[in-house]
């Protein structure tokens, strides 16, 4: 095992390296990386099988299925990494070119971040997603990987380093910790000026330590507790259509609805088929059906749970959905502002102005109008890939895709200017 | 005297009328709070009077100019925010347009940040100006400046809030933290969800308490230990006219320059001619000399102070400059990687391929070729102002104008979508 402290020497080591990838370089690499990792399929699978071994009976069976592999999901590993190479190079962009009247040219351009590190958890296809996002964002990376996942995961990296090998690349530009404790996190938080940037991925306990702990430069990624509000002017179908995708269509991500805000104007007609549709035809279909859980108001409308005092406040991450009745778009946007977590939060409306008030006024990384808040996502929203989902609002605010792994710098020339 | 957790919920109690400010609105205020500053010059230099008695004897002469306030500082006051007014609005710009196969329209625009605090020394200017710069971007500022000047900023937010009421705003848009201890720096350090960004400026103790202890998001502005390198290739009438002017122009503020770094094949034409040019040429001027502290090659070229072990780890804010000679453009990039603080770093040279590579390598916020570090400022950059200057990579680097002071946020159109 080799110390944290060791680690984050070897990746600090090839900064000069990263001042000097090229596109090409960098895309070269990733295909000899993606191409390493399904040569590498048997040892993978051998190390991924003692991991999963290791995990049975200690983590739920979810879990073990997020942290198993097979040989097509290696494949998907390759695949991930080859997504990238088509991709714009986030590195070198001209943001600001401004010419003062003493001469001087001043360019703003986009560089690379440096060392990264990115604390998850046990899900194996994050580490070869996030060692690859960091190459072709032009940075190294520093990966440490929960304690189920470990031996997958080296196996991985064993491979992306073959990979980088092949391309005459230094294998600092791809480390993994291999101290899965919580002092290797805690060093990770407090290693000023060998990390640039800690992206902690994972549950709210994690990232609640980063924010709190952490001395070297963080991104919250986030929670999400996501809100639709039905308007009086809702098209009510398309409202049907919606919340039923953004609580159901995988109510375990960060992007699923939990809270529904309903107009008073419309939820007797809204609610009684929103019911049928979550419950009764869902039980038909064999789906899993909704629990509903009620304010006063909507439970004299419609039979369900009372929602508690927490109910507005809960990432779910399940078949719930509390429900609210409001009298004005008003009043959804200042619940929207006092309970969400400020991720995604959606209205259904066909009145233009109201719309334009609640995209005005809702304060959160993504605002939607007439469609469901499970859009976010960098993929969906073409960026190609993503590293998380930024809450908070610096630096990066919703998908983090390539251009928010990277800093930028002033270029300035002159020509002996003083001031 | 108000408790700060009161200041703060005012703060945030404005947060409906930040997400429906125009251009126009804003700028209308920005003039009314200047001409509100200047209708109250008696009663801001009465404050100041006090605040000078009060600090006399206790903070040195320099800080007690800094403090002190005439008629005409306090119209300089008033410029500073009327200068604000033709900057272009920060906020609504459109990013990037998307428009995705599916049909949905996907915008990222910036968006005010919300509430921005700033816990600043004793410079009565910061106030005005942090105030009207929030203002400017769309977010409300909670203030907290030194003891020193407390009553001077509290008279200058009266004017700036008399401002508002011209225009009809409320007054939780510029709001003054009445406790200046060290407890309320905590508080609002720790105003989770109530504080969208702290900015602290001031000394590196302040910065690095921040840095450590703050859970809300923090934009660290930077102390700078800043180089020039002397190339081989340098027109050294250039250089000396840069090196005189990086050290000696304000040698108190961060981008100085603090350490000279020069190339062994110049340095004995170079070292003499800089020699002569800080200390006699500016003896016979009487001007301030410059204590040159020397490595021990550059000791073997010209009289001067053996520098110790942290001459090169040290920002000065004097008269003083470190002086190291380096045997190629790699061992000068090597040393500014280990020991700048990625303030803003130099090189002369009239070799295109060593300024790019150095211009690649120096992993540094600002990077500049030929001319003097002391240009890395809002002002000079052509960003009309500055918050102060961020020597971290995340959100903002370098200088921070009104578009660093700003969030963005995507907003997602559709017509009924699910996924």
């Amino acid at each position: 095992m080799h110390a944290t402290s060791e680690i984050l020497a070897e990746a600090n080591a090839v900064r000069g390296t990263l001042a000097n990838l090229t596109t090409e370089t960098k895309n070269k690499a990733l295909a000899a990386m993606a191409d390493a990792i399904e040569a590498d399929t048997e040892a993978i699978l051998a190390a991924n099988a003692e991991d999963v071994a290791a995990a049975r009976g200690v983590i739920n069976p979810v879990m073990i299925d997020r942290l198993s592999l097979d040989a097509g999901r290696v494949h998907g590993l390759a695949e991930g990494i080859r997504a990238l190479i088509p991709l714009d190079d986030p590195v070198g962009k001209v943001l600001d070119h401004i010419e003062r009247p003493n001469g001087l040219v001043i360019e703003k351009v986009t560089a690379p971040m440096g060392v990264i590190a990115i604390i998850y958890e046990s899900r194996p296809n994050v580490t070869s997603d996030a060692a690859a996002l960091c190459l072709k964002a032009g940075s190294a990376c520093v990966l440490r990987g929960g304690k189920e996942a470990h031996r997958s995961a080296a196996a991985i990296v064993v491979a992306l380093r073959k990979g980088l090998a092949v391309c005459g690349l230094p294998k600092g530009l791809v480390n993994l910790i291999d101290d899965t404790s919580r002092a290797s996190a805690d060093e990770l938080m407090h290693a000023d000026g060998l990390v640039d940037c800690l992206i902690p991925r994972g549950g709210a306990g994690l990232i609640r330590a980063c924010v709190e702990r952490a001395t070297v430069p963080c991104i919250q990624t986030g929670t999400g507790i996501c809100h639709v509000y039905v308007d009086a002017a809702a098209d009510l179908q398309k409202a049907l259509k919606i919340v039923e995708n953004a609580k159901t269509s995988r109510p375990s991500v960060c992007n699923a609805e939990e809270v529904l805000l309903v107009h008073s104007a419309v939820a007797g007609e809204f609610l009684p088929k929103l019911k049928a549709l979550l419950t009764e035809n869902r039980e038909k279909a064999g789906k899993p059906t909704v629990e509903l859980r009620l304010d006063p108001h909507a439970a004299a409308i419609i039979p369900g749970t009372p929602a508690g005092p927490s109910d507005f406040d809960t990432e779910f991450l399940d078949y719930i959905l509390a429900v609210k009745i409001v009298d004005s778009p008003a009043e959804a946007i200042r619940h929207i502002g006092a309970h969400s977590t400020h991720h995604s939060d959606a209205i259904v409306t066909e009145d233009k102005e109201t719309a334009a008030r609640f995209v005005r006024e809702v304060d959160s990384a993504a605002v939607y109008v007439n469609c469901s808040t499970r859009f976010t996502d960098g993929g969906e929203f073409g960026l190609g890939c993503e590293m998380g989902i930024s809450t908070q609002k610096l630096h990066a605010r919703g998908p983090m895709g390539l251009r928010e792994l990277c800093t930028s710098k002033y270029i300035v020339t002159g020509d002996g200017q003083i001031r």
